[in-house]
């Protein structure tokens, strides 16, 4: 196991009815900003849930939160902020706008160019303002944890940052409020959970025996619950389960002392950026060409990963690494997500599109081996042409 | 799954080395006190390090905090705390030191009798001093937790409290500095860890899958590392993956959304506070007698367990529950804590006074049901005599 420093204060409220509890958990007195996206937490009871836990309090509202958040619709938000002298921030909604909120949150706070923060990964934040989130997407783990993405919409540049001033005070997780939600975005919440976990498992043996089988445990029940939960959008038990699998996936605690790989969100945030797809469709392309591509490099782990994940115990190596990963492959199509740029309608030109941005934006040593060069993802790519 | 409100802000610095860490984690200027048990921190280097790390800061000390902490030793740790006008308070051992540590820092800030502290369970707790931990010892969890027992040395009365003011700030975990612990204290550890994994997961099935397989990878592990840690004691991976183990079977991640048991811990108290055995003794002995009693109402979960922790698959459900039983029991003595009253030497009489002071106590509506009464825990305790 590798050293490693832990640290996640956000406090979680779980389960149905939780967004009242958020009354003594926002400062008393505080003028608050409440952000969210489009219209959908008005049409499915959050907003009004929201509106009453905050009765006592006076409260702003920034709306229009985009997917991939872009950096010139949250400097809006600040210029608010700094006008109406906000004391808290919570954010409503699923990553997008937690991601936002983050942002908003270090920026206000920011000396210079905000767009320091972005351009380097959160290292010139000093501090940030307290804010609180109501989850209404499981997905990308942001509830509960201390990273963003951005997007600049000019310059179609997508830009993550991390800082440990950025945790939600508290995140509430009611899974009742995801029934609503378009399958889509469920099968996409399912793969983006299942891919965060694969990113902090699917490298090489570090001797973290715990580390593993909480990855695989997250992985099996995102196997086992995902299709329930499209075939059963309003199973309480199933989306809270789905739910907790998705903050688990990505709040610190299965990385924690092992190596980390990252080239398949690397590569698809350059899909993101260039056409538009959602992030988890992304994920559903890239990863199994990484997985084909990186085969030698992960061969224990993938391994390990088809007889404990898959249960894929017979026939040779290549086999099985071969069948784990068409497993995988088949899991995300059966979210409901394709794994193939095809599936798309984009072709070899989408390719060499992407290995230019990733050139141009110096992401040719990607990897737990920092060897996954411009050549290593083409090669990744093509495989899901 | 149940609903839930999880909290955990403990920073955890994990690895060889990471002593010096604390240095900018202990405000600067503070008046520290280190607190500690016997002379086994200057053997074995920790104490030079720690006062290493603090050299900035004025450090005082107070030594002599015993197994199972008396609230009388720890009242004079309260006197001295508020002689000095101690700041910061750094627990340098194991579970012990670091309970005791929780139990000073809130009565230094309690108002009136600070037996009431235990007396009604933390609940007269408002704010606490700020503290952080160096362990020594992987076992009870307390590193990362906001939980404690102390004992009142006068009356043999053992009692816990939780509050979240009482959580260290940071806790050190190097893996390192448990080479030169006793055999009989690293096995009594991984008992220890073992057990607090089963009072969360060994109860009935409340559609947590997640929570079942992280419950289930701590005891996967802590049976394929608890006897090679023994056999290589200065294994310092082997010692990292049981000091995590350790940390994360009871820093309440486990235990989110799920009924919880205890009733093994709550028979072990009286045990240790009769006869003076060690706490994992205790629970070695319990438990066992526990499960065995209690087969019908946790059925499917001992099933679940037999196969997915014993790979037990073969035969009726009442062969698999009992060899499931037998090999706790097994590995329980496999890591040199014995099962059996017997075995400290202690026969029928023990089992008298115990229940009869777990009547006195009241307790007597126990475990995930509330139904494990004076009977029961007699029946339990026979089973291990």
């Amino acid at each position: 196991m590798l050293n490693f420093d832990f640290y996640n204060p956000t406090q979680i409220l779980f389960g149905q009815g939780q967004i009242a509890a958020i009354t003594p958990l926002v400062p008393a007195g505080a003028r608050v900003l409440m952000l969210y996206g489009g219209g959908s937490i008005k049409r499915n009871g959050v907003y009004d849930e929201v509106k009453a836990a905050l009765s006592g309090h006076t409260v702003f509202e920034f709306a229009g939160i985009e997917p991939n958040p872009h950096f010139e619709t949250l400097m809006q938000a600040v210029e608010l902020v700094k006008a109406e002298k906000i004391d808290f921030l919570l954010a409503v909604g699923g990553g997008s706008v937690i991601d936002g909120t983050k942002f908003v949150a270090a920026a206000v706070q920011h000396d210079g160019d905000p767009w320091l923060i972005l351009e380097k990964g959160g290292k010139t934040i000093t501090s940030a303002m307290p804010f609180g989130a109501v989850l209404t997407l499981p997905a990308t783990g942001s509830e509960m944890n201390a990273a963003s993405v951005i997007t600049r919409a000019a310059t179609q540049q997508k830009r993550a940052f991390m800082h440990r001033a950025v945790f939600p005070k508290f995140s509430v997780l009611d899974p009742a409020k995801t029934f609503t939600l378009p399958l889509r975005q469920v099968g996409n919440g399912v793969v983006d959970a299942f891919v965060h976990t694969m990113e902090q498992y699917m490298t090489y043996p570090a001797d973290a025996p715990l580390q593993d089988r909480w990855a695989e445990g997250i992985l099996q029940t995102l196997i086992e619950q995902g299709p329930r939960t499209l075939a059963e959008p309003e199973n309480i038990g199933v989306r809270a389960n789905i739910m907790w699998c998705a903050t688990m996936a990505l709040n610190g605690i299965i990385g924690v002392g092992v190596p980390q790989d990252w080239a398949t969100h690397m590569i698809g945030h350059e899909l993101t950026a260039l056409y538009g797809l959602d992030h988890a469709q992304t994920l559903a392309v890239v990863l199994p060409g990484i997985l084909t591509v990186r085969k030698d490099a992960k061969r224990a782990k993938l391994l390990q990963y088809a007889a404990r994940v898959w249960n894929i115990t017979e026939g040779g190596e290549e086999t099985r690494i071969a069948q784990a990963i068409e497993r995988t492959r088949g899991f995300f199509e059966q979210m409901g997500v394709k794994t193939r740029l095809s599936g798309y309608n984009l072709g070899q030109e989408a390719i060499d599109a992407v290995v230019a941005r990733l050139v141009e934006h110096r992401m040719v040593k990607l990897g737990e081996h920092r060897d996954i060069d411009a050549d290593a993802s083409r090669a990744a790519l093509q495989i899901s042409l």
